[in-house]
């Protein structure tokens, strides 16, 4: 077979490998290549290998006859030099596509089907249009509980699997969907200040305006290498890190790619992503935070209780010690939302501070205490008492700061951003709910997370009583543009309803 | 919103509208842009604007600052000048996401719903990844008959539709998957002399070696402008053109861009396909042939059956005089596979000569036979007669070269293919079986249908009787390494299974 020369192109096409071949190369006409073909790119020698999505160059400015251009992910993942010789083959489609098809038709998967799907999956070998194939036919009641199970089993296999050698790892994740609910930046200095092992990795934020990790860059590096985060887990039981740089389950981030643009949240799905995560990262106990709310991504008890079962059910035959809280999700919890905002918040609780919001800060006793209960030596209902104690003993802060001074203190001051918009309230009344959703949407407007000093600051919550032209909260922005949209979404919609009052006072 | 100045990206990206912007953008920063995200490109002013997938471009050589970059069909699409200032936003995700989230959900769709997310389809709202996940949520048994009419209803509704101006306006359509089926090039010539409409629009093949269009592109033109195709029909009352300019139900040509890579091929999306086309195109009588076989796209008689079924429910309702013939789909039909050699076959049965493949010829007489039996004044079971004397009398063929001189005389003389290998039985016996998809997989190796000359050429079909070392049918190619791709797919399975005879004669 023909060889072309690997040539490196500058475009950037995230989670979709793209090869680029010229029209006028011979290679093409002779193997009927056709755009959005998905194709094989190989090195015989050493035997590396990726999928991409082809596209057909015409002019002669990006890549000429003869070579094999990918884009920047792709070029990456196959590592390999410029003008390296490489083939480019049609792609066959994979194997376990037909267990898709099975599944698309309504019958029940093995588990060896769904390794099968994720192998491929991991391997590239799926096109998104194929995951998005196989997200749909498993969405809704597409997967019965023992399915989930055997999806999570596949989705663990097919990554790395950590462990730490001792009996009791706990972890904590919450579902999602409120915002400013930082708590796990509180609980991991708790815990580890209590002996506990708690190694925590998180996401950055993707549809939200701030995600832990995002939130922990403000006051530290959270990008380690897997030998550091190790070194600084033993030497302070705890840390806040990015997940990013783990091969931890990396079936997740592949269909998670998919499932956002389709807003796709199946229970199943969402299960078998947390479970299979958090048992690679070798998680014995696990507590899981379901927040209930018109505007969370829960909107009633049954749904919540559901959803419960099914991390039960599947956590159960995985070997995870799981507890499962349901949670109040009516309103953001604390003040800030966006990454220095919510900073802001939690140091103000690790501080003791008389300023610090007392939801955020009840909230995080109330998980922290839970997690604290995993420990043999703790009994039942002290938990609270023992996490409260840390906290108020500045035991916390000191862990904290430990933690930041071990991953690499940040030492840029950043700053809420410059420009600033006060929202005020239309009439005199009682703050009756704040949406989470169009909250979020406007913070995310105003530049979060990717501007860490963007945001939304609150200055009321549910039930507070307002004058009229009282700044129910503040608009925190970097850049006009960001500034100019965020105040428009919040023009039409603020998010706040405020049940007028009758009375004067 | 500030603007950017329009630049056309020399990259085919196909169905896939892809827009590059650089990375060091300030519109690209403000925006908090994302490489896959969904962005609407806008020109105020005349309000044109299209949707597309973001590239995000890192070099200098591609596009600039400043600028906003479209792959070919993208520009094409938007019909702006280079230099033209545009604004890129977000793209709104399209509203009919909702119906398609309930269709996931297992309900039923109206057809205002249907209508509503044929209409994004059309203006380019979906996604490849969400045209996906309507599909399979409607594949299989999750539309009901009703729905499949709502769809099909919506279809036409979201394109232009022509009128003849006549009250019997005929066409013929294979479901497909047998190769050498040419009985279209046929029906089209017999039909037409006997003074019925056919005015015939196919497509190119996607999948198959040679399509309707492919073929008749060797005799002449068939890209015709909708005024020359009328022009021609009014003249011949016939035409074999390529249906590819013209704008009806033009969902579906979006739709089958996702099929084919995913290989669905539901049943309702199947019915909804070619009937809302046939609708669009002015037809007021269809013949429908399913050809049924081991290796057919139908397996066997009850799911042909129940095709049938859903084709007279949705066909009736929609006005269509509709009538399905099942028929054998064991084999291929006729001798050449690919566009040359089909015509071959094609004009020996028009020439009545003694060499013609007589499959070919007796299906192509039987279809049309049921067709002139739409005619009021053709008495049930006369059609075949009448097709047969038209054929024999050679007026017919005088229809084909009148349409041929009509459409523009292709003056190339194409020939098959100068490389040739004979792939011969291993073995003396009586010819079993002919596999339609490993002899349709060998042709399109060879380089059918793009190049023209390719193809596999039969010699013998089932029940025939072979000697060791008689070719069973050679290979035609142009290129090397399409022969050579070709012969090695022979090599593993000839598609041939040959009985062996244990007497000698």
């Amino acid at each position: 077979m023909p060889t072309l020369k690997l040539r490196r192109v500058a475009i950037d096409t995230n989670k979709e490998n793209v090869a680029y071949l010229h029209r006028n190369c011979a290679h093409y006409r002779s193997e009927g290549f056709q755009a959005l073909n998905k194709v094989e790119i190989l090195q015989e020698d050493n035997g590396k290998h990726i999928i991409a999505v082809l596209n057909v160059v015409d002019g002669d400015n990006i890549i000429q006859p003869g070579q094999l251009g990918l884009s920047e992910q792709a070029y990456e993942q196959l590592s390999l030099a410029e003008g390296t010789a490489v083939q480019v083959a049609h792609a066959t489609p994979p194997q376990s596509l037909r267990a898709v098809h099975r599944k698309i038709a309504g019958e029940r998967l093995s588990f060896e089907e769904y390794l099968g799907i994720t192998h491929d999956v991991v391997e590239n070998r799926y096109s998104k249009i194929e995951i998005a194939a196989f997200l749909v036919a498993c969405s809704d009641n597409g997967m019965d509980r023992d399915e989930v199970l055997n999806l999570t089993e596949a989705m663990v296999k097919t990554g790395e699997r950590l462990n730490w050698g001792e009996s009791l790892v706990v972890d904590k994740h919450c579902i999602g969907g409120i915002p400013g609910n930082r708590t796990t930046m509180l609980m991991v200095p708790i815990i580890a200040a209590h002996g506990m092992l708690m190694p925590k990795t998180s996401s950055r934020a993707i549809t939200s305006p701030a995600g832990t990790a995002d939130t922990m860059a403000v006051l530290a590096e959270v990008e380690l290498s897997p030998h550091k985060l190790l070194d600084i887990v033993r030497q302070q039981r705890g840390c806040l890190a990015w997940g990013g740089t783990a091969k931890l389950a990396p079936v997740d981030d592949i269909l998670i790619a998919v499932e956002r643009p389709l807003s796709m949240d199946s229970p199943g799905q969402l299960v078998a992503s947390i479970l299979s995560k958090k048992v690679a990262a070798g998680t014995t106990h696990l507590l899981i935070d379901i927040p209930v709310g018109p505007t969370a991504k829960m909107h009633d008890q049954a749904s919540a209780m559901r959803l419960r079962k099914l991390f039960e059910y599947v956590g159960d035959r995985m070997g995870l010690h799981l507890v499962v809280v349901i949670t109040d999700g009516h309103q953001p919890i604390g003040r800030g939302i966006g990454p220095v905002l919510e900073v802001r918040d939690v140091m103000q609780v690790l501080n003791n501070s008389p300023l610090a919001p007392s939801d955020l800060r009840e909230k995080a006793l109330q998980l922290a205490g839970r997690v604290l209960e995993f420990d043999a030596d703790v009994r039942g209902g002290q938990g609270y008492i023992i996490a409260r104690d840390i906290l108020e003993s500045g035991r916390a802060l000191a862990k904290m700061e430990a933690i930041i001074q071990a991953q690499g203190r940040n030492e840029d001051s950043i700053k809420p951003g410059q420009l600033q918009h006060p929202v005020v309230a239309l009439c005199d009344g009682i703050v009756g709910s704040i949406d989470n959703l169009q909250i979020a949407r406007i913070a995310r407007l105003a530049g979060a997370p990717m501007v860490k000093g963007a945001g939304v600051d609150l200055h009321c919550k549910v039930n507070d009583r307002v004058e009229k032209g009282q700044a129910l909260y503040t608009i925190y922005a970097e850049f006009n543009a960001d500034y100019n949209f965020a105040r428009q979404a919040a023009a039409r919609d603020n998010g706040f309803s405020v049940i007028k009052s009758h009375q004067s006072f």
